[in-house]
């Protein structure tokens, strides 16, 4: 549940330490990967934009969106809401990112004809409901994060202190409640069956994932099916299904929701193998950020059964699948639909290769 | 949110203790109040069933779903969910109970014509979807007792240890966040986004109530508005939405919706009233049953603003407007219609009437 913080940290120090464009040559971050890059080809910019940059207008109006309602509807749980919502704000912006890149990168293209400008107000309608979701998904996270800090007794997260020791147990548990509740009158707002049932489910499986770690026995510990499943359900379910409900609303064939599944699935447990590869060797930032029980079961995992090596290989096999995943949608020659394709190309790469 | 507790024990006390037929005079339990009886007249039966009786095999089956669900899909979950659906058998049936008599006391009578299977298997249909709206406020109802828990380090709830001594914190929060999300993807599937966004607006107001609660100023408690707000949000209204709910589904009209809510918004006021001055005159076997903050709220209340006379008025006042909700319902001469109506009467009678 912790890496959306860590990842915020990696981004802001990925952005000075590492090149962010890869156009015209074989050495940028993603031209070692060239062989997954026939996308490259299609993208007419010089310049590969930043990929938190490009949505970043729109994540902020959200989370201000987010922030406000709480604060406005339950006075009493203002304080808690801002401080989840205003703690590290970049880390704030990872899954709304990418579920904003995810919304253009499957877009149908608009014509120019005269159906131009009633298509048009119907594609602003599909995007407001897309952004739905990434608040409906950025909700699902701060609660858990909420309960989880409940859970653990966790007493810092990010390296500030948690919540549940400043405001008590109580706050953490309601405000948390509050976001789920917000979550599921938003979802039922949507009016959609398949894509409230998904995120529904989602929140099952962080419960899931929380309850295989917490009760892993040493054996379970050591297995490799067990620790990619409990990663699944603690990491990447919100993500991955997020990713489809974004297709979803959108219109697509389940072949389309598929791939924005598979991307996000994949996506989430790229990181999360990185991110215990990081706190095992010690050199991530986010040591203190983990819960125990995770950081230990990781530990466990990697010490006990696999290597270092061996994770960060898988990773990579995840980080590839993801860019399968994108490069396999449908064709496009949208320069929007380009750009966003590269964008979530480009999240990958980056969760891959942070070193803290 | 203990009054279900509360109320399961006065059920089993009241049963031996008061007359259940008040057929043939009026010196029977319902007969006190005659002039809301209009009712009486058209029930053909000279026997009044016990409410409970009623819909018993109904709630059973519901309740052991419940249980095997939790047990079934997250093991480590399962003695949790049993602790919870085992303690105080009769206990967890009231809104259950209420619930499957609102659903019968608005049922359409079908014909006995020749599209009388049909009718009657889209009658199967909706009581079963109505049935639904039952465990859907059951698995609310429970993880609000489960959150409750922790918040209040509660260490009893009906006299037995509460959860969270046995097993923790960390359980309890993650299986009432289970039943929360099992809750949300059951309304996600019932496919009606009205329904849906009342059911989840009901944990919205679980936490508001909550808060409120932790969070009076002693202005606040003096305040009769903001203990009635408070009242409702956290023990009213689940049952009165879900009412609403049961309505709705069967595609009454707003006017025939309100009158259940109001029923179930009437009830629940006046039962979390007579707790309170039970509590407070220290007659009531529940008085370790509701959190410490709220039992501190209501005698606060009933000591400084209002007398325990004024508290019962208000009560009575309730249940009148919970019977005259009932008998604004639309004439019926179905036999189990009527029969239902009379149930939920006689429930009101029996939250106000009770003595511990």
């Amino acid at each position: 549940m912790s890496w959306r913080w860590a990842f915020a940290r990696h981004v802001a120090q990925a952005q000075r330490l590492l090149p962010t464009s890869s156009a015209g040559g074989g050495t940028g971050l993603l031209g070692r990967h060239h062989h997954h890059m026939p996308l490259a080809s299609q993208i007419r910019s010089k310049e590969q934009q930043d990929p938190f940059e490009l949505v970043a207008d729109e994540v902020s109006l959200l989370v201000n969106r987010l922030r406000f309602m709480v604060s406005a509807e339950v006075p009493k749980l203002a304080s808690t809401a801002e401080y989840f919502f205003k703690v590290g704000v970049e880390g704030k912006r990872f899954q709304p990112t990418v579920l904003l890149l995810m919304a253009s990168a499957v877009k149908f293209s608009l014509s120019e004809s005269t159906e131009g400008k009633v298509l048009s107000i119907l594609a602003d309608k599909l995007r407001s409901r897309q952004q739905n979701i990434a608040e409906i998904t950025e909700m699902i996270h701060v609660a858990s994060l909420m309960h989880d800090d409940v859970l653990d007794n966790a007493d810092t997260r990010c390296g500030v202190r948690s919540l549940n020791l400043i405001k008590g147990n109580k706050l953490s548990v309601l405000a948390g409640d509050f976001l789920l509740s917000r979550a599921c009158v938003a979802l039922a707002a949507l009016g959609n069956t398949e894509v409230a049932s998904l995120m529904a489910t989602t929140v099952e499986h962080l419960v899931t994932g929380e309850t295989m770690q917490i009760s892993t026995s040493t054996e379970q510990q050591r297995s490799m099916e067990y620790y990619l499943q409990k990663t699944y359900y603690k990491t990447s379910s919100l993500i991955s299904n997020s990713c489809k409900a974004v297709a979803i609303l959108a219109g697509h064939t389940a072949e389309v929701s598929v791939l924005a599944y598979e991307y996000g699935r994949n996506l989430g447990l790229a990181f999360q193998l990185i991110d215990d590869v990081l706190n095992f060797t010690g050199t991530s930032a986010s040591l203190g950020n983990g819960s125990l029980s995770h950081i230990r079961h990781a530990l466990d995992y990697l010490r006990k059964s696999h290597g270092v090596e061996r994770t960060k290989e898988l990773a990579r096999e995840h980080t590839d699948r993801a860019v399968k995943a994108i490069e396999s949608l449908p064709y496009s020659d949208d320069k929007d639909v380009l750009t966003s394709r590269r964008a979530l190309v480009d999240i990958t790469e980056r969760v891959i290769t942070r070193t803290k």
